[in-house]
């Protein structure tokens, strides 16, 4: 029976079984590499997205990446978010706006600097150069929030900072991306460039700051009217993805959208609506964690000089965020600074973004894009060792026994 | 902003809008309709079918089935029959497995003989005539489940040998359109056609008749060992993966090896898995339903004379499964036996399936195919109509109490 050899029937199947068994393969796979990285000590989440390294082209070549794989990844993103946003109040975030803004600011601006200026040392084209600032600049808070919700730790200042942070961020990286893309084009459109801002601001001040007081008055009404099983569930997703197709609009990525949706129904859904997201996100989330490795490209990398120049990337990644991050957080004292700048060190999905725009525009080669790629799985996969460093002592692991009093609750 | 015309979004756009957009547009559509639905008395099932056909080529045209919406159809699919399988003990399915046999088997005839005769009188080619006769042959126990479950009647007696009957039928149904498919080409392979029958047969057997016992082994093992959070979650998605991929391996559909899985783990997993899972089926179900609808296409009834067809083909189908799983359970009084034959009525995803083959084998005409897919979502639709006659009087109406009253469990 082919059943056998999943190699063969995968690369070539596009019958009816290719859906269970993809989903078979990933989820299975990722699930048992996070139960071997938890008994040796280390983070099963990385385990999770070496799951999909493995399994992809750059190993055993079961899988590469498609549009069915993509599609779950991206949902299983945005319910990740959506879930995070559950567990965080909006007005614990407004009151650390002021922070987050200056963390995320000096945050965008460090990786950028350090980042072009690398590649103009290493004399690549100013285009090419200023396209991996710009791909160094936006956090992918998806890891961060992975660790810090699975540990308990959402609650915490620091925790807070991050979120408030990435979405800023987000914000940030959708400006300096509109202009590099104008500026390598030859002409920088003012008007166009304060829209996207104004746009995308916009989108996020109103939810962020007005969606929580508009979902408690909307929630009971839904409750109490809609005659469908499950009602106030059915209006969560309505607003998930509502709230994730407006952020793509106003420019920014679905998962902040999610991620707002999330936290404006925070303070009015019932319980119950919390578990059934989590169903999904259970399901879905290894998806987005594997499809991560699954993207990484190890051919890249047979020039010495590329494998040199992705190492100082990725150090430059880390450090710069470390550095830029910390410093606009510096003010609550050293070790929260230190955690804030780990946290948003991860890059995901959003470097790898910028990298495929700037490779369609003809501004980067093949190998820098490459090193992109690399470098935004680097930072993500190294981000959960990070945070363990970061915030030793505190929180739980991500054990056996906390899911037990989670299953008990 | 193009926001406000979604039709010219979604036939246009690839990008990253499509997978919230689409979703939107599907699940809010067949919850709005529902409402309106079980506003007016009428089985909310029903309108989330019917929101299918609005927004799809027949109506609307916002969006066509493409394989992102089939892919999350399917997967609703696999979790509907996988929560159903968990509230159903193997060993209550086995007791009723001879009625349920007699049950499908009859109902596997009347069908068959039926539509054959019907498109032999209307001068069809035999080829034709033949594979029409197996597109009625199989129900899609998808809605039925659902129109059960939802009112709380899983427990009894003609629910077990619906269901029983179901994947009886599902195997039988491979079984003819095996021969059908061989017949039709000219030559019958006996050997062939006994392998099918005895994997099949074996699969379904052995997985619904050592299933549970091997769960209940295994199961507490994985609770204790596997260091993963929602360690019991994580078990039951790869056993529903891996049977749903098996069922298509042994030839009988994915769905069957979903409602296997689900009956294996009903004695040994948590509360938690449950409701963990129903958040996933409470997203994708609406896909699986809207999905149905989507497919409908009107335009094969321009000529009168097919319209006539359609509508005899759907009363065939309806009458022959009422009499053919009706006689079969006769010796359980008329009332069970009406019961059991009108929660097998509906053909669903299955006909189309068998229609779709004999398209692409040149066995049947495009006008032909346009009829069996109508007759598949009419019978579909039709059947939460019929379960509410046949269940007069028991069971909870879908309603928003009953919500509630699951809220607070």
């Amino acid at each position: 029976m082919q059943v056998l050899h999943p190699a063969l029937i995968l690369l070539t199947s596009s019958g009816p079984a290719r859906i269970p068994l993809s989903m078979l393969v990933i989820f299975a796979s990722a699930k048992l590499l996070a139960d071997v990285f938890e008994r040796v000590g280390q983070p099963g989440i990385v385990g999770e997205i070496i799951a999909g390294v493995l399994v992809g082209p750059s190993v055993l070549g079961w899988l590469a990446p498609n549009d069915f794989l993509t599609a779950l990844a991206e949902l299983g993103a945005m319910f990740l978010l959506f879930r995070v946003g559950l567990e965080v109040k909006s007005s614990d975030l407004l009151k650390v706006g002021g922070t987050a803004t200056l963390v995320a600011a000096v945050g965008v601006i460090v990786p950028f600097v350090l980042g072009t200026g690398i590649l103009l040392l290493w004399r690549a084209p100013v285009n090419e150069a200023i396209f991996v600032g710009a791909s160094m600049v936006a956090t992918s808070v998806g890891i961060t929030a992975r660790v810090l919700a699975g540990r308990g730790l959402l609650h915490l200042i620091s925790s807070r900072i991050i979120l408030a942070a990435a979405v800023i961020d987000d914000v940030m990286g959708l400006l300096v991306l509109a202009a590099v893309s104008s500026i390598t084009r030859g002409r920088l459109n003012w008007l166009d460039l304060g829209l996207t801002a104004l746009l995308a601001t916009g989108f996020t001040v109103v939810v962020g700051k007005w969606g929580t007081a508009t979902a408690r008055r909307v929630v009971p009404h839904v409750e109490a009217k809609l005659r469908v099983g499950e009602a106030p569930f059915a209006f969560a997703m309505c607003l998930l993805f509502a709230l994730s197709l407006l952020a793509i609009y106003a420019g920014v990525a679905a998962i902040v959208g999610a991620f707002l949706a999330g936290m404006a129904l925070a303070e009015s859904v019932p319980r119950r609506v919390h578990d059934l997201a989590q169903g999904v996100s259970e399901l879905l989330v290894p998806f987005f964690l594997a499809g991560i490795g699954l993207r990484v490209d190890l051919s890249a990398f047979r020039q010495t000089s590329t494998a040199v120049l992705a190492a100082v990337i990725i150090a430059a990644a880390i450090v710069s965020k470390l550095i830029g991050c910390g410093l606009g957080a510096l003010k609550l004292g050293r070790t929260e600074a230190f955690r804030i700048g780990m946290g948003m060190v991860p890059r995901g999905e959003v470097g790898m973004v910028v990298a495929q725009l700037g490779l369609t525009m003809g501004m980067i080669s093949q190998n820098i894009y490459g090193v992109v790629v690399f470098m935004s799985v680097a930072t993500t996969v190294i981000a959960p060792f990070l945070l363990k460093i970061a915030y030793r002592g505190i929180g739980q692991e991500w054990s056996v026994e906390q899911d037990e009093v989670a299953n008990i609750a």
